[in-house]
């Protein structure tokens, strides 16, 4: 077989289809956050408008000293696995903080948000003896690799569906391990899972509890450790995870649970294990984001605000975008080279970036502008995007919601 | 079932076999390592000798300084996954200096050399119809854990065997596609794979070569490009793997092939696409220190020169440590407990830091001190190491080699 004959036609197809990616080249401005230059376009000066920094944290002024700090203390790289020479102050820092913030014995960082959910998915569905992992049908792709990749048994629920999550755990024997693994908010719809009830099934068919508050953390509860704080629930979760990359601006993942729970997956994990650890500086400019969003609820207001300014501006114009009880915004278009163009021209005529989500962020036919709100976004940008879209509506002849539906 | 009571049961285990491993929490000293504060052992001071910060690149003013650059002009994280707001200049900058680097048309970055091990074998070999994987091994763990998720039929070759890995090629209809994965330098026992002679079966039957030279970059070639940049053979491999995190002593880590070959995997690896791009700091940091490395051997020359006096000094009272043309010293101790036993001695008594390699890292029975040297150990350290190691030795009556064998 001719190899690059065979990526090249597959990526031919990806390009046919309206699904091939192109990334921006984008140049931040410290300080001046949701503005960038797009590199990759004659220097274009753009508003970002689709970022997970969600509340600004990147650039926020204790983050970057935190990091700045810890550069000069004590270098760039840990220089090794967290075993072999890797676990560093800061690090075992970050992890006090995190279990403190969740309430829970202990936390355990990785890399990222991605490889904690593969490998303590991965190894607590393998290591538990014939465990069944119950995972709800939106699961992250992160989530269902791990599931995947512990060959456990798995089923799969309807999403946010109670009574077919029930069907399943009935049908199983009460003594066999189970864990049911979720997401409190869905980062493309935006909508919440029913976390009491689905604690109150675990209980009463002794499943552990997995739940992924990527898009949460930061962003709520009174201390930012996500809706199940906010609902008073996180005594019920037995693992929470988390993403230091989104609302905290920086990178990494973690989870928080029981000591021994953490213990045995810092023990078996080949993700955590087998691989070089943060840098001390992102782990303090991480650990300063959570403490500084313990303490301050201005950052979580502000973004409600906006948010919910957003909403109404789009609804004044007749937008449609999936109505939820979170803070991202999805215009729904429903096709991928349409997405593609209207991306491209919010770009080009408006200086409006704001990536079209495409397959296989999303499922065909439900192709979005997703539109993610910040604290640091102004009136003047808030005008613009509702200008832009208007125009654009206009241009295109998008369908509008009925004015009596507004 | 108890789930509690099964990690304390498991953990248990694992401390009974000597295997629970514990992490020394250590704070380093920026322009004083391999100098550190062993924050978990009433702060003494340690001197690290068994880090993958080979070459102390993580204290290197030019890394420094770049990271504390970017951070002031785009501030913390990337905000976003690569295709969702995260790429930005600093990645396409340094992606660009790592295609240069292999003399390769492209390269593609990942959160760590884990990830892409995990995420590019992952996806080649699940979507190149019918591929076959011929895995030397010992391969590294996400290595193993990429083959295995991409579910593709995957023969393991004994390690280093050019007559076992063409009998398993001859065996198989040329026209299959077929990719040969392997390391340059074993990171565990030091030795080099035949990387020409493989070259030479791949052509002849066929095969892609896919390479992991993630301890071997920055180290060896004119220009740090790894092993094969020394042999000249890095056009004859297909795919260069590397790390950020070791030699070049930050985070992250690539790979390095054709266009076509990155294109695929960028558009296609969920392991690339789900997750939050590294901190634009880091890409900046890493691309000074690779930039560095590539026009000065200062630091290879040194690394060299330390290594080889550390051998020496052992030879000289006679420390049994594998023969092996790298960098990576392995003294052999052949049981958990006791390689435990002189780690803690070691640190307890002398200050030194060498955390013990047991399971899973290397196999059972095959239980070593990894000593790592590098350019930023003084002379006085070398002494220190000789001298605490003979101490133990005698104290502890373990094998010598016979002087005639020295
Ligand atoms: C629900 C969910 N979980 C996990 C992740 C992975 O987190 P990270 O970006 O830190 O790898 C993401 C997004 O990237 C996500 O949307
Ligand atoms: C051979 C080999 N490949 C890949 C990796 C993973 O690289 P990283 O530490 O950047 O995740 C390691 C070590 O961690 C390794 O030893």
């Amino acid at each position: 077989m001719n190899y690059t004959d065979y990526f090249e036609n597959t990526l031919r197809d990806l390009k046919d289809e309206g699904n091939y990616r192109v990334f921006a080249d984008l140049e931040r401005h410290r300080g001046a956050f949701p503005k960038a230059t797009n590199r990759g376009d004659e220097n274009r000066e753009v508003t970002i408008w689709c970022s997970n920094d969600y509340l600004g944290m990147g650039q926020h002024p204790d983050v970057i000293a935190a990091m700045h700090d810890t550069l000069d203390q004590v270098g760039a790289g840990a220089g090794g696995t967290r075993n072999i020479s890797g676990t560093t102050h800061q690090h075992v820092m970050l992890e006090a903080e995190l279990a403190d913030l969740h309430r829970k014995e202990a936390a355990l960082l990785f890399t990222s948000g991605y490889v904690s959910n593969w490998a303590a998915l991965g190894t607590l569905a393998a290591k538990i003896p014939d465990c069944l992992v119950l995972s709800d049908a939106l699961n992250h792709a992160s989530m269902i690799e791990g599931i995947r990749h512990s060959k456990a048994e798995r089923k799969i629920w309807r999403h946010n569906d109670l009574a077919h999550l029930e069907e399943l755990l009935a049908a199983q024997p009460l003594s066999r391990p189970k864990l049911i693994a979720f997401e409190s908010v869905y980062s493309m719809d935006g909508d919440i899972a029913p976390i009491a009830e689905i604690c109150d099934l675990a209980d009463r068919y002794n499943a552990m509890t997995y739940l992924d508050e990527v898009h949460a953390v930061g962003l709520y509860g009174p201390r930012g450790g996500g809706i199940a704080e906010r609902e008073g629930l996180m005594d019920r979760i037995d693992v929470i995870e988390g993403t230091l990359g989104k609302a905290y601006g920086v990178i990494g993942g973690y989870i928080a649970a029981s000591s021994a729970l953490c213990d045995f997956v810092r023990s078996f994990a080949s993700g955590f294990i087998f691989t070089t650890a943060l840098p001390p500086a992102v782990a303090a400019g991480a650990n300063a984001s959570v403490r500084h969003l313990k303490s301050s609820n201005a950052e979580r207001r502000a973004h409600k605000d906006k948010v919910a300014e957003v909403r109404a501006r789009l609804d004044d114009i007749g937008i449609p975008h999936i109505t939820n009880p979170s803070h991202i915004i999805p215009v729904m278009v429903g096709d991928p080279v349409k997405c593609k163009y209207l991306s491209d021209v919010l770009m080009a005529d408006h200086g409006i970036y704001i990536q079209p989500i495409n397959y296989p962020t999303v499922p065909k036919g439900t192709e979005r502008l997703r539109i993610t709100p910040s604290p640091v976004h102004s009136a003047e940008d808030i005008d613009n995007l509702i200008s832009a879209l208007e125009t654009l509506w206009a241009k295109c002849q998008l369908a509008r919601l009925p004015l009596a539906a507004q």
